[in-house]
């Protein structure tokens, strides 16, 4: 127990401690770490130069061992009422911080690992097809994006423009999307490097992997329809990419592994899981201005984020501290699980209805999007995700086509 | 007219003035200038701490004036003799320094630019369909590449291993690339980033981009047939992509300009350019094991690299000091212009003989690739690019499929 009183249902007890990025006014960005209601100002408490520097990069660098001695440091002064004079001082309430991206990130990876997400998308993209390519049960499909625009969440998210051709349209026109959209994902984050040339075997996931935040893969549907044939998607989903603040430790998510769903087909050697099944019972939720339209299972999902980072580099790619990699849209099979309105709207022919009698195909300027999340933890307790939001506001200039 | 004794046919005259960052035995990196077959070791010879920070971000950062000015005041110390004294001393041979990657690379994309290199690919994946897909002319199509993976020219190319099918196979078996490959490319480097939601019109080109560099883009192209679809290329790409150390400013490109192709029809205005023609005439040249296998036409290309830009940041995506765009391979009318293996062995059914009398279809463990370029200076001089080059290694470790 904690000499703090933490709130009996707080998804940030002694079993979680996320790690971000916080300012207070008129300070410099520095580490925290997040108890109940509290931060905890990591720099203040340890004189530790890595949680001064802006980002979680330079701590994450240290490695597991690293890791595993902050936490167990973190659990013995929140507990131990001898530290307590030491820590107080150093709490702040989480309402009066700001909060800042939390990993300045290196690369960033974006899968398609949930199959109801891809055969949804395929059914709607590519309708005289099968709904999953021949490639889509072998490997966890993915792609890289762009790593400049991914910002922490509360960032605008500012209309984007760019050449869209509808069927009927003998040429494209270009102007401000008109069919923008969410992905609910969740994110991994990459603490420890690996050489170039050199493959990171499926067991070795938690040795590199420091933990999970949530991702919101803004998308407009109708640029990315345009463009991505044949190289795949680009300015459809490079105008931004919002993540939550916290990032939850994989130690944090013990009790919330699970076995994957069961896979088609025997996959290869490198990406067999059987002794190290990575399958995470997060359950996300979605909500448009306030309200729930969709609670995504991540335990659905086919290729695990172990899969996802053994494939990664199984050509030798090299893996940098603050890489990011997501999970792809989360989706389960019911029609409130879906993790993007292009499926829950089914591409706009299916419009939501909300609460004060509106309806949405996809976002319009002034929407705000909220994703949250939560996981079990040790003893009944909930592991929370804090959230990642964003709101819609139009082009600030828009060039003519 | 410099006071020093440069040689006659230098690409590396007062004109040309490319930067880079090198060391020797026992110093650290720091950036310099080559000036024939010297470098001149900017932080020695100006104390401005831009330079002795391992990469050339800082200075890029600086913007165009600054740019400008650097370039002057060069100029001035090398060809003034009163400046002698105080340059001469910082000036060292340039088979005396190891080059190191000149820029922290943020985001690296890839554009697929060439006309030619385009079609020859979609005749060779996709014989059944029109070579062009819709949106090729219409814009430059391009995907994000992996930024940790990019090195300097002389990093050994381990030979990527990775799933792949054959036609006549069922499943996919994992194992070395048996189609290793080349992409001959002139990559583009930013200097001065540009704000979230506002995109950098055509003509701010020169405002953004410091300069050019030579790239290779590894590709292996049997990974890269079996994942491709349907969201790009992803691991037959992202194991290593090289570049030259040598960062030509675009300021020593004027005499190079020339008006790109004529198009098949008008493009969308944000990608109009006949104010701002940057077509450039850079020659490239491709050498295995030392024999010119091709000379790829950079001035075919149809989509210049001021589109490639426009088009980036048309739905407002941010840049980044240090981003880098590659043209994609750059592929002439004629066979031997072709910037591929795939293409000059039109998928291994065509071998190339070499002079020895072997023939090559795809990279053998123990090839070397250069590639190298030059352009037209003033006056009749010449613009070197230097060169990138590889030599291909057996993998490290191979995992059992």
């Amino acid at each position: 127990m904690s000499w703090l009183d933490l709130p009996a249902d707080t998804g940030f007890g002694l079993d979680n401690l996320p790690l971000g990025v916080f300012s207070t006014p008129g300070t410099e960005p520095r580490s925290g770490v997040r108890i109940g209601d509290l931060v905890l100002d990591l720099w203040a408490w340890s004189h530790d130069e890595d949680h001064r520097t802006g980002s979680l990069n330079a701590f994450l660098a240290r490695g597991p061992e690293r890791w595993a001695q902050l936490r167990s440091e973190l659990r013995g002064s929140l507990t131990d009422e001898a530290h307590r004079g030491g820590t107080e001082p150093f709490l702040v309430p989480v309402d009066q911080v700001e909060m800042h991206l939390p990993v300045e990130v290196a690369d960033y990876v974006d899968f398609y690992s949930s199959r109801q997400h891809a055969e949804n998308i395929g059914r709607i993209f590519r309708p005289d097809a099968e709904p999953l390519t021949p490639n889509w049960t072998h490997l966890p499909i993915g792609y890289h994006g762009r790593a400049g625009t991914v910002r922490v969440s509360g960032t605008p998210v500012v209309r984007p423009s760019g050449q869209r051709r509808s069927p009927a349209d003998d040429a494209p026109t270009f102007g401000p999307s008109e069919r923008l959209d969410i992905e609910a994902e969740v994110g991994f984050v990459v603490g420890t490097p690996s050489a170039l040339g050199e493959a990171v075997p499926l067991r070795a996931f938690p040795d590199h992997v420091f933990g999970v935040c949530l991702v919101n893969d803004w998308s407009a549907r109708d640029l990315q329809a345009w463009e991505y044939v044949p190289l795949g998607p680009f300015l459809g989903k490079s105008f931004l990419t919002s993540v939550s603040p916290w990032v939850v430790p994989l130690a944090a998510l013990e009790a919330a592994r699970v076995a994957p769903p069961p896979r088609d087909h025997t996959v290869l050697h490198y990406l067999e899981d059987d002794e190290h099944p990575w399958g995470l019972d997060i359950t996300l939720e979605v909500a448009l201005n306030g309200e729930r339209i969709s609670r995504p299972p991540f335990r659905e999902m086919y290729w695990t984020a172990a899969q996802q980072l053994a494939h990664l580099t199984g050509n030798g790619a090299a893996l940098r501290t603050g890489d990011l990699f997501a999970s792809g849209t989360v989706s389960g099979p019911e029609l409130r699980q879906r993790g993007s309105l292009i499926e829950l709207s089914w591409n706009g022919r299916e419009p939501l209805t909300l609460a004060d009698g509106s309806t949405r195909t996809f976002l319009e300027d002034g929407d705000v999007v909220t994703i949250s999340a939560s996981a079990p933890g040790p003893g009944g307790s909930r592991i929370g995700f804090g959230e990642v939001t964003g709101r819609v506001v139009p082009p600030r200039h828009t060039l003519s086509g």
